[in-house]
C-alpha cells in the first residue's frame, strides 16, 4: 500500500508550492493525536500540526465519530436549503465570537474565505482599496495572493487592483526605528494613519490583518495595536477584517485571538482548527454592518459547498470537545508556564536564537547569525545552498523523530493543542539539542 | 430538530448570491437517490442534483462507507505528504482523462480549481490574457468570477487584468447571424480567430470554456467546434482550459465532456460529480506541458487542504461504483432514448418552449413569449416582478413534489445520473403540466 502510495504520487500527483519532479514526500499512513507514522512504521512527533490546522491532533474520537454519523444521516445539501449541521456550527461559531459578530458565511477553506471577506468589505463600504500588510498570508485565489504580503504572491502578479500595503508591528526587526515595544506600537499605528491619510480614507473599505502574523513569523501585536487599528477604522468609515485562519480556534488560548486584546472586528476569516481540516471548512463571520449591506439586496457570491454538512458536523463536535475538554486554557496555560519558558531557556543556551516570541501553542524562534546585527541565519526567501542552514535542522529534526514548521529563519513551535506536556519536552529537547548545529553558523560575539 | 434548524439559520447563516432578510429556506432533512425529504417529511424528486453536483444521487452506499472508513484511518494529511487515498484518487482520474494528462491537482472545489488553472496557464506560457466566453460561470474568487462571462461576475468588478471575453456557438440566438449549427460552428470559430489576431496571438496564454456550458443554458457545442478551438490554440500556442466543473463525471454520460468530441485539453478544471460533493473537492487535471513547466521551478500556488484523504476516498469510490454501475453508458442511452424525445414531445406541446437541446443527464427547455420573435419568457437576468413567470413555474412544480433547477428564462432537466426511468417520467410528466403556465404568457402566433 505504502510503496503503491508512493508510485502514484510520483506518477499523478501535482503538489502545492513545488517543483513537481524532485519531490520525494513522505508516505502519512497513519496518526493519532501529536504523532503520525510513515509507512515503514517510523513515529513522528508533529510540531507543525501538519499545516498549523490540525488543533485537536488525529483523529479525535468525537470528531471522528461525527462525521460517519453525518455521513450515514446526509452527505451533502445545496447552499439554498437550510440544514441542521449547517444551523449547529453557524450558531456555536456565532456564540464564541465576539461582540455582535452572528453570522456566518461557510466557505470550503481559508483562501475563499478572505475572498469573499473582500467582497463583502467593499459592497458594504462603496469603496475600493484594502490595506493589508507585508509579512503576511492570505491565501492563493487571485484575490486572496494579492492581499498576501509575503513572497508566496510574486508569480501572480499583477493580480487584482486596489490593494495597499502596510507594515505591522515587528519590534525585533522594526521598520519604524523603534526601540521598545510601546514605541513599535505606536509607530506602527502613525504609520498605518499616515497611509490612509495619503491614500485617501475615503477611498479605504478595510484594512485586513491576521490578528497575529502566522507563516510570517508569529508576531503578536503589542497591547494596544489592534485596538488602535479598530480606532482608525472606525474613524475612516473602513471595516476591520482580522483573518483568524490559522490563529482562532484554540491556536492563541482563545476562540479567536482578537478575544485576547478585547477587539471586536467587522469580518473574521477563518478556517484550519474550525476542524481540525478533518473535512474541509472555512468562512467568514459577519457583524452586522456588513449583514445589513446585503439583507435586502443580494450578496454576489456563493459557493456550491457552502455550509457542507460533513465539515459543519465535524465543527459542531470540535467546538464541543474543546469546551468539554478544556482546551483553550490549557493551551493558554501551558504556552506561559511550559513552552514560554522552556523557549527562552533555549535561547539562553544558543547564541543563534535570536528572539523567541508567541502565545499559547503558536510560538517562534527566530535564527541569527549575529545578535547585534541581526543578520539572519539565512536570507529572506532563500532557497537551495542558500537555505542550507535551515535546511540542516529540519533533516536533524526528523532523524530524531521531530516534524518541525520552518519557514525563512524560523523554527515555529505550533503542535497540536491536545499534545502533553512530556510530549512538548519531548520535542523541545530535540530543538535544543539540533540548534546546536543552527549556532555553528554564528559569526557575531557570544551573547 | 427542524424547528431549530430553520431558527438557527434564519439567525446565523448568511447565505450564497442572496439578498439576507426574505429567505425562507426549506430545510432539507434526509435523502436518498433522487428524493429528498424537508422537515415536515414532504419529499421532492430532484430534477436539480443540488447544484447539479449530486451524479450519484443522495447517500450512495459505496461512497458513504468510503468516507466512513477513510475517517475511522486518517482524516486529514497536509498536501506536503503523499497519502494513499489521494494517491489513488489522482491515478484514477488521471485513468478516465482524455489524452496524455496524467497529474491532478487538487483543490476544494470548482472556483479553487479555475484559479490555479489560470496561473497554471500564465506562467507556463508566459503570457498574460486569458480568451473566456461570455455565457459562462466558472467560480466566485477574483480570478474565476472575472473568467466568469454572466451577471454574477457585475458585483466584482474591476477584477483582474487581462481577460477577454469572447462569444461562443449558441445556434438558438446567433451572435453570428448564422441561420445553420453548421454555419454558427464556422462563424464561431471565425469570431474567436478574429479575438486571437486582434488581441494579438502571442499575448494569449489560454482559451478557456465550459465544454458544455453550464448554467448558463446547456450550450452543447456544434461537432467540430472544440476540435477548431484545440487548432487555433495550437496555431498561436495558447492553451485550452476545459472547465468541466458541471459537465463532467457521468452528466454528459462521459467521464469529461471533451470525450464526445475526441479533443484533448491541456487543463482540465473539475469538482462537483468527481465525488458527487459528498465531501468538498475540486481539482485540475495536467498534461506534460504544463507539469514540465514547473517540473523544476516551484509552481506558486497551493493550499491546507489540497488532495484531502476523505474527499479523495470518496472520488475512488465514486469512480468504482460509476464503473461498475454502468453509469456513463446509462447516461447516455437514456438521455438519446427517454430525455431528449420526451422533451422533444413537450416541445411540440407547448408554444411557450422555444427550444430544447442537451445530451446525457444535461438538459435545457427555452421559454418564449414568442417562438417566430425568439422574445424570452423573462428578461436576461431578470428580478423581483419581471421573473415572476419563472418564479410561478418554480412554485406549481415544488407544489407536485419536483424540485427543479431554473435560470433566466430556462429550466434545466439535471437530475442524478442513478434517477430510475419511471421518476424521470415522473418529474417531465411535471414539467409538461406546469409549462401550461408558461404558454399562458405566450404572444406570438400558436406554433
Amino acid at each position: 500500500m505504502t510503496d503503491s502510495a508512493y508510485r502514484d504520487d510520483r506518477a499523478h500527483v501535482f503538489h502545492s508550492w513545488s517543483a513537481q519532479r524532485a519531490l520525494t514526500p513522505t508516505v502519512l499512513a497513519g496518526g493519532e493525536g501529536s504523532w503520525f507514522w510513515d509507512g515503514e512504521g517510523r513515529r513522528y512527533l508533529d510540531f507543525s500540526s501538519q499545516l498549523v490546522n490540525l488543533n485537536l491532533g488525529h483523529q479525535h474520537p468525537r470528531v471522528v465519530a461525527a462525521i460517519q454519523e453525518q455521513a450515514a444521516k446526509l452527505c451533502t445539501v445545496a447552499p439554498t436549503f437550510a440544514n441542521d449541521a449547517r444551523s449547529e456550527a453557524a450558531r456555536l461559531i456565532a456564540e464564541v465570537a465576539p461582540g455582535d459578530l452572528s453570522h456566518v458565511f461557510f466557505t470550503n477553506g481559508g483562501t475563499e474565505a478572505v475572498e469573499h471577506a473582500l467582497r463583502m468589505a467593499r459592497l458594504t463600504t462603496g469603496r475600493h482599496k484594502i490595506l493589508s500588510a507585508y509579512r503576511s498570508y492570505h491565501g492563493a485565489t487571485a484575490g486572496a495572493i494579492t492581499l498576501t504580503g509575503d513572497p508566496r504572491r510574486w508569480g501572480s502578479e499583477p493580480s487584482i487592483p486596489g490593494v495597499v500595503r502596510f507594515f505591522g508591528p515587528y519590534p525585533y526587526r522594526s521598520a519604524f526605528h523603534a526601540t521598545t515595544v510601546r514605541e513599535e506600537c505606536d509607530r506602527a499605528l502613525e504609520h498605518l494613519e499616515q497611509v490612509f491619510t495619503l491614500e485617501g480614507p475615503h477611498t479605504v473599505a478595510a484594512v485586513i490583518l491576521e490578528t497575529v502574523v502566522g507563516t510570517n513569523g508569529i508576531l503578536v501585536p503589542p497591547d494596544g495595536y489592534l485596538a488602535g487599528v479598530r480606532d482608525l477604522c472606525d474613524r475612516y468609515g473602513a471595516l476591520l477584517i482580522c483573518d483568524e485562519v490559522m490563529s482562532g480556534f484554540g491556536r492563541c488560548g482563545e476562540w479567536f485571538a482578537a478575544d485576547r486584546w478585547g477587539v471586536v472586528p467587522d469580518l473574521i476569516t477563518f478556517a484550519k482548527g474550525v476542524n481540525s481540516g478533518y473535512v474541509p471548512l472555512g468562512g467568514v463571520v459577519l457583524g452586522p454592518r456588513v449583514y445589513e449591506a446585503f439583507a435586502e439586496r443580494p450578496y454576489p457570491g456563493g459557493l456550491t459547498y457552502s455550509g457542507h454538512p460533513l465539515a459543519c458536523a465535524a465543527a459542531v463536535a470540535t467546538i464541543g470537545a474543546m469546551r468539554d475538554e478544556g482546551v483553550l486554557e490549557r493551551v493558554r496555560d501551558l504556552g506561559s508556564t511550559l513552552i514560554g519558558p522552556r523557549l527562552a531557556e533555549i535561547a539562553a543556551r544558543h547564541p543563534s536564537v535570536g528572539d523567541v516570541r508567541g502565545l499559547g501553542f503558536f510560538w517562534a524562534i527566530e535564527l541569527v547569525r549575529d545578535r547585534d546585527t541581526r543578520e539572519m541565519l539565512v536570507p529572506y526567501n532563500a532557497a537551495g545552498a542558500d537555505a542550507a542552514p535551515m535546511a540542516e535542522l529540519v533533516a536533524a529534526c526528523k532523524e530524531r523523530g521531530l516534524w518541525p514548521f520552518t519557514h525563512f529563519n524560523r523554527v515555529h513551535v505550533v503542535p497540536p493543542c491536545v499534545t502533553s506536556e512530556a510530549d512538548l519536552d519531548t520535542g523541545l529537547d530535540i530543538l535544543d539539542e539540533v540548534l546546536t548545529l543552527a549556532d555553528r553558523h554564528y559569526t557575531g560575539k557570544e551573547a
